[in-house]
């Protein structure tokens, strides 16, 4: 492959992953002015990254871990966002997100493709440390935003506490502090009536 | 300082950096449906430099240039995005922008604080290989994504190739590869009438 060929298809790529802004979440701005999308999102996992990773509980690549998180939702491009608590869409999101995977890295230079396509895979099996600490931001980051957001996408989506630490049984693996400093969120929520107990 | 002072300032730190998704950019995303955040911007500078660092002109240290480019535009949560060619707003920005670092990473433990007040200097500065690179990144991609869309934020505000020319004078500087790729869209840009010759 020469060069002009590789460069033009990770330009492509590039491009193609501008797409990750329009898709939208379920879970508002600490502000509660709108819902977030996928890249910012991907943004502020790769900046707790940087931040937090001081309390994995193992100790990780940061650099490893901050390249899965900034790719981890890139299959949603196709996939679209599968909300946390919808049950009929969660039953087709595995076999919705791999064809989209096969789609969307395949796009890159062969390298680069097998790379990310590792690095979604590793994210996914959440069988490393660093996979384990991005799981739990994953899953850190939206308690925030709901929190600030006086639970508001909780409320909007008549969700109830069970299904938040049902959802989260794992959250602890990657980090057991950022889960005890979630835990007591959702306590707190629960407290406020912004979670159904 | 006990662990969960420094915890509660890094999250409080998390949550104020969420505003950054609320500042808006003046580039069109890809394809045109709305301009970009800051973000969403970050998150592509971030993606680009993990993809993109082979053209570098000199070696980088990936992960450190990745973080600066997560955090360069915290200082516009204050400061406000300056569009590159209005003329009175780039004659207050250095001031607004320092004032902004004055607040925004104190918020941080005073290592990180530190850590990341140097990263943004050391952006600002663009005298490492990694700032450069990071420059050529904040350069490069917003030129994509206007070509991408049909030139349409130049369009709107009337923009001559002389004025995108004087911006990108150090854009070779990061990366001789990525300008000449970058340098052939403004050309092409001009050709379409784009941008004013």
């Amino acid at each position: 492959m020469d060069i002009d060929k590789r460069l033009s298809d990770q330009i492509a790529f590039v491009l193609e992953a501008d797409k990750s802004k329009s898709v939208g979440r379920q879970t508002y701005l600490a502000d509660g002015s709108r819902k977030e999308g996928d890249a910012e999102h991907a943004w502020h996992l790769a900046l707790m990254c940087m931040l937090l990773s001081e309390y994995s509980n193992e100790p990780i690549d940061v650099l490893h871990t901050m390249k899965m998180v900034l790719i981890h939702d890139l299959i949603e491009i196709d996939a679209g966002d599968t909300y946390a608590y919808d049950t009929a869409a969660n039953a087709t999101k595995r076999e919705r997100e791999v064809k989209a995977a096969e789609r969307i890295f395949p796009m890159l230079p062969d390298d680069q493709a097998k790379a990310l396509r590792a690095l979604w895979d590793e994210f996914e099996e959440g069988q490393t440390p660093e996979a384990r600490f991005a799981n739990t931001l994953d899953k850190v980051q939206p308690l925030l935003l709901n929190d600030a957001s006086g639970g508001r996408a909780w409320r909007e989506h008549g969700v109830d506490a069970a299904k938040v630490f049902a959802r989260n049984e794992r959250t602890g693996d990657g980090s057991q502090t950022l889960w005890n400093y979630a835990k007591a969120l959702i306590d707190a929520n629960i407290e406020k009536g912004n979670l159904k107990p």
